[in-house]
């Protein structure tokens, strides 16, 4: 018995997203079968469908952060209930047995993790198709637990922008005394800050205009540092033990090392290409600094950040939108027009064209 | 009584090293006054005093992996005595009470260690003085004990060498099951490659040019890589934890990026400036890579670091000389005709002219 589900959908790189009907597979026997209530609207969604990654397997439906109710489970499976509310991310497969995968670093699976769209299911080499429909199958080992008491829509980016700044947090062990910076305010950051602080570092915004103050306040944040002025950069420097850099586009990293403390680590999560600005070694040689990239999480640690904001009340905050808005939304978020996350409530799939 | 003493100083960048008489202060009653036996020869001494990294501050004796003997104590000093066989490695002073200095990591000190030589002595202004002389008087603080039964001129470059492959190697927690490899085989890399096999790790030598296996596998290595080979390096692609960079020149890190491990750091401990060769960020960021910097090490894991050696029997590989033979040391140095260290006998200032 097929699904046949409604989602929105790209077909080319020009062409706007629209309504697309396709199936879902019948539930393996380690299968979760789940009706999505919410989607997030990641950056990665729109790079994909406009191929600013190379070309996609178009139609692609997007969406990698996905909240829903579990409708039915296979015979084999033992986490999951119906009814349960669970989520999924951005892997719905991954070898399982490379020495990344036995660590439960999926997400540094060295066979290639199996994206939630725009990638070839390992089992039957169909296309993976994202959150941005009715429903969605995925084996057990790539569903989380969704705290019940955490409203779902805020919940939804915490499954891409809360677990790539999460699993950088705790893998440089961050924890009260810590002093840690975030890079940029957009969906990332400023989950970045409300996590950060939630774990009991002293937080601060660094951001290349003001303006922002107050909200990175509410956010977590204890100082903001305008990163174009050369005095409030060197007010802060040596500070911080780990900078959390959300930028998704080149940029120099220089003056941002300066400020690490020694042994500090700056942590790339948005920017994949080369440094285009040279890098300079010398001021971490001489205090032992290090600058590192770091992709979303593994699923062990995406359910134990899921149980941490859902023991702290943490959401992402969000602008709840209708499927049918999807591509003006896409136009606003080219402008950072977005506090802080896109999620596109799938009810609204009822009256969509 | 001020200790008139002999050295061997440069006057110039381009100037002979030649006899120089100096005094040393008297002891303070923290000193330790040291009558030297060996002093290694790093290139940082050749840099120093051919001006590669700014007008030192001549006349410069270099020298700063220095054993000796106690010959006198100041009267509050409790951790020496009159004969005990000692060394002092790249500092002499710190500030003591920044966060570093705090933590035992002197070489991060915030405000600046004091070098063993073309440094300034905190407390009187004086030019501090290196190894290449008959004595030295050194605060205990930055004076380490070197087990009695190593070799005392093999021992000398654990000072520098040493204990700058030696920190890394710790604070990256190398041990048994881990994989590390070393680029380059100087100095510096055939520590590492014995400080790094007898910690327990499986030990890889990178080199651009073959003929080294045989010396790589004596001083500890299991595997050559030849790293001009791409089909040598596509072999050990995401293979290691740590690589302990000894290249003193600026070189592509990305081909060494590609066989860190996930979650594995490259550590630059021999160049410092900009990466002219822009860094990809991609690799690191989709395997959780590291590209870090380390400096020296804290006078407790300097004595940490010896007192493994003593119970390993390990001393580095070296070239015996006379005082007199250090200019030629040094042109054969620039070409790396040396196998691993010289070391200056400074019993030889008997004779020097």
């Amino acid at each position: 018995m097929v699904m046949p589900v409604r989602g929105y959908a790209a077909h080319s790189a020009t062409s706007a997203l629209g309504l697309f009907s396709f199936v879902r597979r019948d539930p393996r026997p380690n299968d979760v079968a789940i009706e999505i209530e919410f989607a997030g609207v990641c950056h990665s969604d729109l790079h994909t469908v406009r191929g600013d990654w190379g070309v996609p397997r178009y139609p692609v439906v997007p969406g990698h952060e996905i909240i829903g109710r579990v409708t039915a489970v296979g015979a084999d499976v033992t986490r999951f209930t119906v009814g349960q509310r669970v989520g999924v991310g951005c892997m719905v497969d991954s070898c399982q047995h490379c020495p990344a995968c036995a660590q439960g670093l999926e997400q540094y699976c060295e066979n290639g993790m199996t994206g939630t769209y725009n990638d070839v299911d390992r089992q039957d080499g169909t296309s993976t198709q994202g959150g941005y429909s009715e429903r969605i199958v995925v084996s057990e080992q790539f569903v989380v637990n969704v705290p019940e008491h955490l409203d779902p829509a805020g919940a939804a980016p915490l499954l891409c922008a809360g677990i790539t700044t999460w699993s950088p947090l705790r893998h440089w062990k961050v924890g009260p005394g810590s002093k840690v910076a975030v890079v940029g305010l957009g969906g990332l950051g400023h989950m970045a800050l409300k996590l950060a602080k939630a774990m009991g570092a002293e937080v601060t915004l660094f951001s290349r205009s003001p303006g922002k103050e107050a909200d990175a306040q509410r956010l977590g944040a204890s100082h903001v540092v305008i990163s174009t002025d050369p005095a409030q950069m060197k007010a802060v420097r040596g500070q911080f033990d780990l900078i959390i850099d959300t930028v998704p586009y080149v940029h120099e990293l220089n003056p941002y090392v300066s400020t690490l403390a020694v042994s500090g680590t700056l942590v790339l999560v948005g920017y994949l290409g080369p440094l285009e600005e040279m890098l300079n070694t010398a001021p971490m040689v001489m205090g032992r600094k290090s600058v590192a990239g770091s992709v979303i999480g593994g699923i062990a640690e995406t359910q134990e950040m899921l149980d941490f904001c859902g023991q702290h009340g943490i959401t992402a905050d969000i602008e709840r939108i209708d499927i049918g808005s999807i591509n003006d939304a896409y136009e606003r978020m080219l402008k950072s027009d977005v506090k802080y996350r896109f999620v596109i409530d799938i009810a609204s799939f009822q009256g969509a064209a």
